[in-house]
């Protein structure tokens, strides 16, 4: 069985970011399938997907890493064919990856409890994003 | 339903980069699977997928900041074990991981309209890539 | 079809690395699904998992890249949150991604000779984790 399941989250810019978890959680036990996978796929180029402990301090340590690996204000020949200022955001969002397929049994997500499902936004300016939450199970 | 589909990309070496979205596409639409996930996975280990805008200049970028993180000039215990120069390759690829998950339904996939599916070569010459597209759905 | 394994790997702390891949595949042959995907995951926020070569070398440096990356005895605001010192650990597994997903078929993982799936420990102390090893096929 597979239930597809969209949800959208409004970002503020680079560097904001969202804990989706309870969303995940809400979409898997909605589905009515018991055990399977949770696909969780952010739709653009300029966000991406991961866990992490959802806590202010570890949220601006990975974005502080992305800082000094692909700076904001840096030289990116992106900005050239387009006149855009978001090479970092294109950068970050191709390393960190735009999904994360999360198991799950007894219709819960097989997650730690300080483990969370967070989407980075990485462009330069505010996004409505829109999450795609693939159930694949039975 | 389970399909296996598998496709051949010859690469140039490392910074090489293929956009290989149309390829996982005609998997999935002739498939005849409606929904679910496909899996995009690259046999080996100096290589690697994630999504990304595919135009040169973003290609580039990212390939810059692997060059930053990981010199194909520098120093490796890898080389010291087998008298190979690719070192960087294995980092770069193990960073970027070999493998994503797209969802897709009414068998198109579930990607943003700049946001294509890219196969990244980090080996130090040319290579034959063997791409495995698993299609899970229903 | 859907099988839920579950797999412990003891670790000593940061930069120790386990290879897993025999624990997948026997997963994987013993859950009876002939094809489809093994999804690998870590339970916790300060573990990845990828694949690469499994030899002390490209270990080693991987390691090394994430220690330029994210140094042990950086500073970071996870710190001043816990009192903890993984900061580090939390930049690491957020970057390199707590989860793969890996295709097979007639009972096999469909990877390279010189690849396998690999779980790196990034955490300051030894701790004992938890793989779910998360099948989904027909």
């Amino acid at each position: 069985m597979v239930v597809t399941h969209t949800h959208e989250v409004a970002t503020k810019g680079q560097g904001d970011a969202h804990d989706i978890t309870a969303a995940v959680a809400r979409a898997v036990a909605q589905s009515g399938i018991g055990a399977g996978t949770a696909t969780v796929f952010v739709v653009g180029s300029t966000a991406g997907i991961t866990t992490i402990e959802f806590e202010p301090g570890a949220v601006h340590d990975l974005n502080e890493v992305f800082e000094e690996l692909a700076p904001r204000h840096g030289e990116y020949r992106h900005h050239l064919r387009w006149g855009d200022d978001n090479g970092s955001s294109h950068v970050r969002a191709a390393m960190l990856g735009p999904s994360i397929t999360v198991p799950f049994k007894d219709g819960e997500l097989l997650i730690g409890t300080w483990q969370q499902i967070a989407l980075f936004e990485f462009d330069t300016r505010p996004r409505r994003r829109e999450l795609v939450i693939q159930i694949v199970g039975e």
